[in-house]
């Protein structure tokens, strides 16, 4: 665990509070010291602290009730979905009130003239694709979580998933959201109806995204996606995953918009094998393509993606021949992360992006650091928007070892960073990487941000100590270098 | 024009704001009374406002220069592209400072690899395409005047155009962008190297579309997309224009995402036959249906139109021959606003947006308002997304007819709300259209923005009294209704 440089302020709800909140929830408020117990951290355990309250409100009139009575006690509030997420965003403040929202799980209505579906925060991903499946339809956002991870925590993360590729991350996919402010008010952002280009300032952009610190999202209106025609996914087997990453670049140069795009390396493929024994071919790296649209394009554009896998010298390249064997393809690949224990006691799963055409670069730079470091990192990745999973794998049962693989992934991340990257794709900061934020932005962005903040939440009570830097975590740090002209100074641009 | 209800506040620009105004622009400074009277509006000209200098800065600096000038003696500006917008968006107030980009129209660099382009806020929209069409690319976004409006200006107001309906609007396309707040600071928003889904707030997502009063863009990073493979053109004529929407409705639901679905009125296709001779055929509706893709996909796809359009009764039905036959219907279609002028001595042009499928009963309460009020409606839109532009036909040279004819144009913004649709689909709001925000918002919704304008700008000096209603030029108007769970009770959602 990271040792904070000064101690947490103590936060006590005052009994009033307390009992208005029993008043207003009844046994939708959780007191009892062993239940709280189980909210101290989230898909990202080595970050623990135990809240004061837990509320699990049915309606947005609760919501909205629990929200005053924080905002008018100035105590902190932490809202929590499935608590899948791998950045600590649902972690809680020591002693602060958690608002839970796995009870508000119900999918209001469905309109399939306008292609929306109006939801409850607390319904999970898949639930939307199965409400409308029978029609044709479904929710594109595809987290590794799916099937547990909920739409208010998709809407805290921006989630993505192998497929935001081709369909965009939940900002594409939310057109509403109905949010209670941190000081009690309750307000629309984006469309009620889904209409397109509202006028005013696109606050639902900003609010998506947005970790939990702008207010608690408390409904939403989504957009749904027909299925397309025809799906195939090819396995292509490379010797170096340079080849595999060139490969990528070739389709995507070749106007090709493929619906996934992943790399796995030879660690993953081992560990990914030993767990769920998807049948990957033995290679140093594997390129999964997922191509979907009318069969005919389909057909074309997929003799066109083995033609070059063929050219950068692909080993093998195996075509799934049916929706059972596409699927053993991908449980394979959305296993790799928790298949890491097969080969490793611990691991770090970090999440950061760069400029596509600079994969090759930056994975030799990670493979040096694994060399000087001694630890081994392992790499699955969507490489088709050039956002990274390297892994970090260690051994907790050996002392200081944590703290090394957390310094590696860190360095990892100003690799990302000093690339033209960025420090999360889609599992966003929150505890983890508050004090990367600081690598990443000048100074004068992170005090728009957190003036923008203040317009939302002048006290900080949503989510303190997230997503920004403080000094009381993060210290004193230089912020990164605010350069003019990015394009040029990265040397990436042909100039004028 | 609109009368205030109370004087504007009086501006003087400090002498000695002028002569440092002076020091650094040279011949970039305006104070000639004839030359600031050319900046007295934008496109729409039924609003006029001299302003007391004109700046026209040639770079970055300079434009962070003249913004510090403004916050440090509390002077409001106005930043201006080309000056085409339809809202009222780049007038300026009374004596202010107005800050044109036209200087700074430089393409600063391409990057064909990770398909950016890095731009100048004084480009043209054209300008962009023209750089890199040679690689097979275009910049998608195509407000009918891209030829001549700017970058600036398409961020300012989240421009549109008729191909939006596939490719998503300005913010689709503008990947980061290097701005001076109104305080003076320069920062970036979004990616400086164009990076997917950065950490922290999407600021950029608000500031695109924020209408000029968050700050100064001074240079972009631009998506450009690959042409595609076909392009096909089809021209349906129908006997009553119900059956057109019914046939954008049913494109739709099929699963085909059209590039763009345009219907012109009656009235429409007289004046732009008269204006432009696009042979059109003589009839109550005209709808256009543009498909592009991968040739086999278009040739599929154009046959299933072409059947829906049938079974909806076409009188008639044309596919484009050639490119250049595609030209002379998209000219039809583009200067059809201009062309009103063939049949009304003067027209106002309005933008609301409305769901799809309210189409049909909104246009038959457009028709009853012609009919109640006696002024004529003519109607061309973006049908795909519900993006309406009405037009109110009138005659200037009678006394209050224009008011009468502003008065119907807002009673029609009103339509469109009340449907669950929009002010404006992609004219912004503006000065045209500000007392109408009340309309659409509650006040919670105004309050936040207020708030976020605030965290940008203090001291509202960038474009004041626009985008807002203020009771100076609004008057104490009620809200519209704060509905809680919209698709339900506008009653087009299936309830479970």
């Amino acid at each position: 665990m990271l040792t904070p440089t000064a101690p947490a302020p103590t936060i006590t709800i005052p009994a009033a509070m307390l009992a208005e909140l029993s008043r207003v929830l009844g046994t939708g408020l959780i007191l009892d010291e062993a239940q709280r117990q189980t909210y101290e951290c989230d898909g990202l355990t080595n970050f623990r602290a135990v809240p004061g309250a837990v509320t699990l409100p049915r309606t947005t009139a609760e919501v909205q009730a629990i929200v005053r009575l924080c905002h008018q006690h100035r105590i902190p509030f932490v809202s929590r979905g499935a608590g899948t997420g791998l950045s600590g965003g649902a972690l809680p403040t020591e002693g602060c009130v958690v608002i839970g929202l796995a009870r508000m799980n119900r999918i209001l209505s469905v309109d399939f003239d306008n292609e929306r579906v109006f939801a409850e925060p607390g319904v999970t991903n898949s639930q939307v694709t199965e409400a409308v499946k029978h029609r044709g339809y479904f929710f594109a956002p595809d987290p590794s979580s799916q099937t547990v991870c909920t739409l208010g925590g998709n809407v805290a993360e921006n989630a993505g998933g192998a497929h935001c590729l081709k369909y965009g991350f939940t900002s594409t996919h939310v057109l509403g959201c109905e949010v209670v402010l941190p000081t009690g008010e309750l307000t629309w952002l984006g469309s009620e109806h889904g209409v397109v280009n509202e006028p005013g300032y696109d606050l639902l952009g900003t609010f998506v995204g947005s970790e939990g610190t702008l207010g608690v999202v408390t409904s939403v209106v989504l957009r749904i996606v027909r299925k397309p025609e025809t799906v195939q996914t090819l396995l292509a087997a490379f010797d170096n995953i340079g080849a595999a990453a060139q490969t990528v670049s070739d389709v995507i140069a070749s106007g090709i918009l493929a619906s996934a795009m992943e790399i796995m390396d030879h660690t993953s493929i081992v560990a990914s094998e030993a767990a769920v024994h998807a049948g990957y071919p033995d290679c140093e790296a594997l390129l999964l393509v997922e191509l979907d649209g009318p069969t005919a394009e389909v057909n074309a554009q997929m003799q066109s993606v083995r033609e070059l896998a063929a050219k950068n010298s692909a080993a093998e390249q195996r075509l799934a021949q049916s929706d059972a064997e596409r699927a053993v393809v991908w449980k394979g690949r959305k296993a790799a992360f928790a298949a890491m224990g097969r080969v490793s006691p611990n691991y770090i799963v970090q999440d950061g992006v760069i400029p596509r055409t600079a994969l090759p670069r930056v994975l030799a730079q990670f493979d040096a650091l694994s060399k000087a470091t001694g630890l081994r990192i392992a790499n699955v990745f969507h490489a088709g928007d050039g956002n990274l999973h390297p892994m970090v794998l260690y051994d907790g049962s050996i002392a200081g070892e944590e703290a090394r693989a957390l310094d590696v992934s860190y360095q990892l991340l100003r690799l990302c960073v000093d690339a033209g990257g960025s420090i999360t794709g889609e599992h966003g900061v929150g505890r983890e990487k508050q004090c990367e934020m600081s690598y990443m932005y000048a100074q004068p962005d992170l005090a728009v941000m957190q003036r923008v903040r203040h317009a939302f939440d002048p006290h900080e009570l949503a989510n303190p100590e997230k997503l920004f830097p403080t000094p009381r975590l993060c210290g004193e740090r230089h912020n990164g270098p605010h350069r003019e002209h990015p394009l040029v100074t990265a040397g990436i641009a042909e100039i004028f």
